[in-house]
């Protein structure tokens, strides 16, 4: 038996996110839960990546992770044996998770012995960007066999994040990808972005990440 | 100077989405004028896809093709060095295309002239697969990199599709993708799905996708 649940989870009724959003910010931090929000495009290495860094940090925080996703379990199956508490959390088609989406989702994962919540939002560049979900920060992978002018592309997406891990650089020798130019485009949109090249799959660049969560998350709790 | 035109396309008025694709495609079809709407994730390799298509079909086909995204023109830019005719749509922040946003691009584009009619989706597997654009068929590329979960994590919109290209096999090699896996997933949901794999920087498959394309548009435009 899995030792995860599935909550289906309803579209939020509230008319101001923004207004549900700093509430739930309000709440995480009298409760000293520090939420990250992680968004990308599917198949940029969200999960490995969350795999990678609750092993880096789950000796120094209690962990909990809620995945996101439209219709399947696959990714709380693979959370769960880190270790970390995880939930599965249902969209029913919904493209995008608020912070009504996400404080359902908090209450059902449970953030009374929590430090550290991570919210898998839905694969997808475009709509979860425009939803204030009521993280702490905003973490995003983009991927290089994706191309370094997503963020051209996707330019609300590289805006709003606090942090941007570009996955997947063991392949860089195969791709057109250039680091420089990215980081270029980047900044532009977002002079405070903290970047930092990773491989989930081998765990380079994972120690960084890890360093900038600990920063963070010891700072909201404190 | 730029050959291509830039058109910001409104939201549209209809509640009923579907009569509106279902108008528009009779209206292609007495134009004699083939929709195809091409859908991905962002990075997927769409417009790289569609310069080695459009080489294989320029001399039978007249072709035009609009490329929607959010807020940039670098793909039209691109696809103007084809040779076909080509207009950049702006969706302002809208994640997917309708059938009235599409028919406002096919009105930007001019189909007097135009065979075949190709409309390059905005980089997202959730919301583009919800509405109909009125096309007479959907296409979808899967790359490796993105891995061979997707199916099951974005199962409407490879339900939804009638041909999906698995693209990116170059580099097969270098990742956990098992294209067996994937067509068993893709065929559990949609057993009718044409499924091709190639690479597009190369070439490799478009001949296949090429000829498939050669009988829709045949027997569309008889």
């Amino acid at each position: 038996m899995e030792g995860y649940r599935v909550l289906e989870i309803k579209q939020s009724v509230f008319e101001n996110n923004d207004r549900e959003a700093d509430k739930l910010r309000e709440q995480l931090k009298q409760e000293k839960t520090f939420l990250l929000n992680l968004m990308s495009s599917p198949g940029s290495g969200k999960t490995t990546t969350l795999k990678a860094t609750i092993a880096a940090l789950k000796d120094e925080f209690r962990i909990g992770v809620m995945e996101a996703d439209i219709d399947s379990d696959v990714d709380a199956a693979t959370i769960e044996k880190t270790g970390a508490k995880v939930i599965q959390l249902h969209t029913g088609g919904m493209c995008h998770l608020d912070a009504g989406m996400t404080k359902q989702g908090l209450i059902g994962l449970g953030t009374q012995d929590i430090d550290f919540a991570i919210l898998e939002n839905i694969g997808n560049l475009v709509c979860p960007a425009e939803f204030d979900t009521g993280a702490v920060k905003n973490a995003m992978i983009l991927s290089v066999p994706e191309g370094h002018d997503k963020p051209l592309k996707y330019p609300l997406m590289f805006s709003i994040c606090d942090v941007l891990l570009i996955n997947k650089i063991d392949v860089l020798p195969y791709f057109d990808f250039d680091i420089e130019e990215c980081k270029k485009y980047v900044l532009r949109l977002n002079p405070n972005m903290k970047i930092i090249p990773i491989c989930a799959r081998t765990g380079e660049g994972i120690d960084e990440f890890a360093q900038w969560l600990r920063e963070q998350i010891t700072a909201w709790n404190a």
